[in-house]
C-alpha cells in the first residue's frame, strides 16, 4: 500500500450512522459538547489556554469533591489514567492488595504486576461486591503500600460502597486507590470524605463527552508518596511529577497538551454544574428505576443484587431461548446486531467470564434519559418476540412509566 | 473547592481567542478536520467504525509509505508515541545508541533510560545534523538493539537525512527507530524505502489536526522483536502485543478508542490526498523559502545551516538590541507576547539549551500558506521596530513576494 494505492475520491465523506450509545460506553455526547470539542485550536501555551486549564482543574476539583492540588486531566483514555495512577505511586518490589470482582480490577493487577509488584488478589466471584473482611486479611498479612479497588466495576455493573475500605487502607498505611471511570457523575463520588488517595475517571461514561481524556486525582498523601521515590516513574509520559510543572504554577513544557479535548471536558464539566450533581445524579436513579421495572416486566432477570447495583450500568442476563433453536451465546451477537441494525440503539454485551451470558444496558450522562429506556425497552421488547425468547409482551413500558410518574407526583 | 464552590454562571462560553498558529505545534487545524471532530460519537467496536479504522490504517499506511499491517493511531499525543515505539522493543539491558542534536533525541534516550536500557547518547552541539560516523562508531563498540533518530528536530528545527542511519543500523543488526513528529506531512517520509523499522508521529504538526493521537507504524522485524520479547511490556496501555489485537482482524477490546479524534485523522489524512503528498511538500518547501528570504531581508539570522533546514520550522537568532535597553532574552517574550496580543500569531521560544536565543517560526499543514508568511513577515517588521531592533524595515514582504512569483512563472 503505498500512495499511489490512496485515491481520495474512494472514500465517503464522514457521516457516522445514527446511534443511541446504550453500551457500557461510550455514552451519548452532548451537543453541547461536541460544539466546544471543535471550537479553534490555540496553543497549550497561550494565556487564554492556560487560564482553562485552571478553570478545568477547579471542575475537576468539585466533581471528585476534593481540595487536592493534583487534580487534572491525563492525555489519553480512563486505562491511561488508571496507569497514570499506578506508576507513578509504585515501585518495584511493592505490595499492592488489589479488589478483584470483575474485569477493571484484574486490569489493576496486572499493570501493577508489570511494574514488578507483590500483587495480592482478593476477588470474589464477578457480579459480587468486595468483602471487606477478606481486603482487611489481606491487609493484614503484610506491609503494604497501596489498594486498589473499583467504584463501579463496568465489566458486572456493581457498585462498591468505597469509605470502609479506605478506612481499611489507611489503617494498614496503606493509600487507596480508585476506579471511578463508570461512577463520576452518575452517582455520588466523595473524594475527600471517603479518604481517597488516587483516582480516575474517563470522560466516555457519565460526563456525556468522547473518550479521550482521564480526570485524575492524588492526594496530598499520594503526592509525597510519588515526591518520595527511590527510582523514576517508568513512564515517562505518564510521570506525575513531571505533568504536574505543566498544570501547577511552573507551566513548564512536558507534552503538547490535546486542547480540543480539553475544550470538551471543560462544557461537560459545567454541563453537570448547571444541572447540579444532585440532580443529575437523582436523574441516572429515575432512569434506571424506570429501565428495571421495564425489563423485570418483560421478564428478564437482572443478576446484580439490587443494593449493589450501578444505576448507570445495567446488567441483564440474557434469556435462554425457548425454540431451542440457538444457544445463549448465539442470541447475545443476534440480538445485539438487530438493536445497532434495525433500532440504532447499541447495548453492550458481557465482558470476560460474563461474555455471552450477559447484556449491559448503560444509561449514561447524556444519555440517561426518559427516550432512552422507552427506545431500548420497545426494541428489546421485539426483537427478543421475534427471536422467540419467552418474553411478556406488552407490559414494559407501562411499568417503566409508572416509575416516572410516581416520581412527578 | 467543593461543589458548592461552582458557580457555572461565572464562567464564560468557551471562545478561543482567534490565533494564527504559527509555533512548533500545535498548527492552524483545517476546518473540514474540525468539522470531522465534532461528528456525532459511535462505538469503538460498531461495525460502521471498524471500517473506518481500516480506513484509517490505509491512509496512515500511505502516509508513512509502508506496507507495516502494524500501522495504526496510538491513543496519546506524539510523546505517547515515542514511548510507545521504545517500550515495545526494548526490555531492561538492552543497548540503545540514541543520536541527540535536541530535546527530542534526549527525550528519547531519557525514556529508554527509564525502562532500564543501557543508552548511549551521540551527540552534536543543537543546530547541527548528526554525525553517520560518529553513529556507526557508537554502533560498533557493543551488540545495539536499537538505534534511534530524530527526523525533524522541532527544538532546534535541523532535517537529518535518515537512509544512511537506518542502513549502519542494519548492517550492526539493530532496529530503527525515527521520530517523525514534525516531518510527517511536510517532508517525504519513506518508511519502508528507507529500511525504517519504527516510527511514530503527531497530529498536531503538519497532518493540520489537533493534538492528541500519535502515527506509529512497526516494521514486521520489530513485530519479531515484540513477539519475542522475555518480559512483557511494562505499559498496558500502550503494549502493542494488545492492541493490534484491536486494530487487526481479532477486534479485541483493549481500551475505548478516541472515537472523536480518530474521525478528525482520517480527514486530515484524506486531505493530503487530495492534494497529493508531492504538492504539499512543494507547498511547505515554496512558504519556507519564501519566509526565509523576507526574515534574512529583514536582517534576521537563520542559525541553522541551509542544506539541513526544515521547511515548516524555521529557527531564527534573537537580535541582539541596538539600544542595550534588554538583553536578547528579555526581547523574547515581549516580542512574542506582543505578536500574540497585537496579531494574533504565536511563535515559538526556544527550547532547552536554545531558550531565550532563537524563535521558532513554523509553516505546518494547513499554516503552510501564503497568508502565514505574509502576515508573520509584517508583524514581525512592525513589533521588532518598535522594540529597537536594527532592522531593515520595507524589504520583507518584497523579498518574500520574489520568490513566490519566481515560481508562478
Amino acid at each position: 500500500m503505498t500512495q499511489a494505492g490512496i485515491d481520495p475520491t474512494r472514500f465517503a465523506p464522514l457521516s457516522p450512522p445514527p446511534r443511541l450509545l446504550l453500551g457500557p460506553g461510550p455514552s451519548p455526547v452532548h451537543p453541547r459538547v461536541l460544539q466546544a470539542l471543535a471550537a479553534p485550536t490555540i496553543g497549550h501555551l497561550d494565556p487564554a489556554f492556560l487560564a482553562l486549564m485552571d478553570e478545568l482543574q477547579s471542575l475537576l476539583r468539585a466533581l471528585f469533591r476534593t481540595e487536592n492540588e493534583l487534580t487534572f486531566a491525563v492525555s489519553g483514555t480512563g486505562s491511561a489514567g488508571m496507569e497514570a495512577c499506578l506508576v507513578n505511586v509504585l515501585e518495584p518490589g511493592d505490595r499492592v492488595v488489589v479488589g478483584e470482582n470483575g474485569v477493571f480490577g484484574g486490569r489493576m493487577a496486572e499493570i501493577a504486576t508489570r511494574l514488578g509488584c507483590d500483587v495480592v488478589r482478593v476477588s470474589v466471584p464477578f457480579g459480587q461486591a468486595l468483602d471487606p473482611d477478606a481486603i482487611a486479611a489481606a491487609l493484614g498479612t503484610g506491609k503494604t503500600k497501596l489498594l486498589a479497588v473499583v467504584h463501579a466495576e463496568t465489566s458486572t455493573g456493581v457498585l462498591q460502597s468505597i469509605p470502609e475500605l479506605t478506612r481499611l487502607a489507611r489503617d494498614a498505611g496503606a493509600l487507596s486507590l480508585v476506579d471511578c471511570v463508570t461512577s463520576l457523575g452518575g452517582v455520588p463520588v466523595e473524594i475527600d470524605e471517603w479518604g481517597v488517595d488516587l483516582a480516575y475517571s474517563g470522560t466516555q461514561k457519565c460526563l456525556s463527552c468522547p473518550p479521550g481524556l482521564a480526570p485524575v486525582t492524588f492526594s496530598p498523601r499520594a503526592v509525597a508518596v510519588l515526591r518520595a521515590r527511590r527510582s523514576k516513574v517508568s513512564s515517562w509520559y505518564l510521570d506525575a511529577s513531571m505533568l504536574l510543572q505543566y498544570w501547577g504554577r511552573e507551566r513548564v513544557y512536558h507534552h503538547t497538551a490535546p486542547i480540543n479535548m480539553l475544550y470538551a471536558l471543560r462544557e461537560a464539566a459545567l454541563l453537570l454544574f448547571e444541572e447540579g450533581l444532585p440532580a443529575v445524579h437523582a436523574r441516572h436513579r429515575l432512569h434506571h428505576r424506570a429501565l428495571s421495572a421495564g425489563l423485570q416486566a418483560l421478564g428478564l432477570e437482572l443478576p446484580v443484587a439490587e443494593a449493589v447495583r450501578i444505576p448507570q450500568l445495567n446488567t441483564v442476563r440474557i434469556p435462554q431461548l425457548d425454540t431451542g433453536r440457538s444457544p445463549q451465546a448465539q442470541l447475545d451477537g443476534e440480538l445485539r446486531g438487530a438493536l445497532l441494525r434495525e433500532h440504532g440503539i447499541e447495548i453492550g454485551g458481557g465482558l470476560g467470564a460474563m461474555k455471552g451470558r450477559v447484556w449491559r444496558i448503560g444509561l449514561m450522562g447524556h444519555g440517561a434519559r426518559r427516550e432512552s429506556v422507552e427506545r431500548v425497552l420497545d426494541a428489546l421488547e421485539r426483537e427478543l418476540g421475534r427471536a422467540g425468547a419467552g418474553i411478556t409482551a406488552g407490559r414494559a413500558l407501562p411499568a417503566a412509566r409508572a416509575i416516572w410518574e410516581s416520581e412527578e407526583r
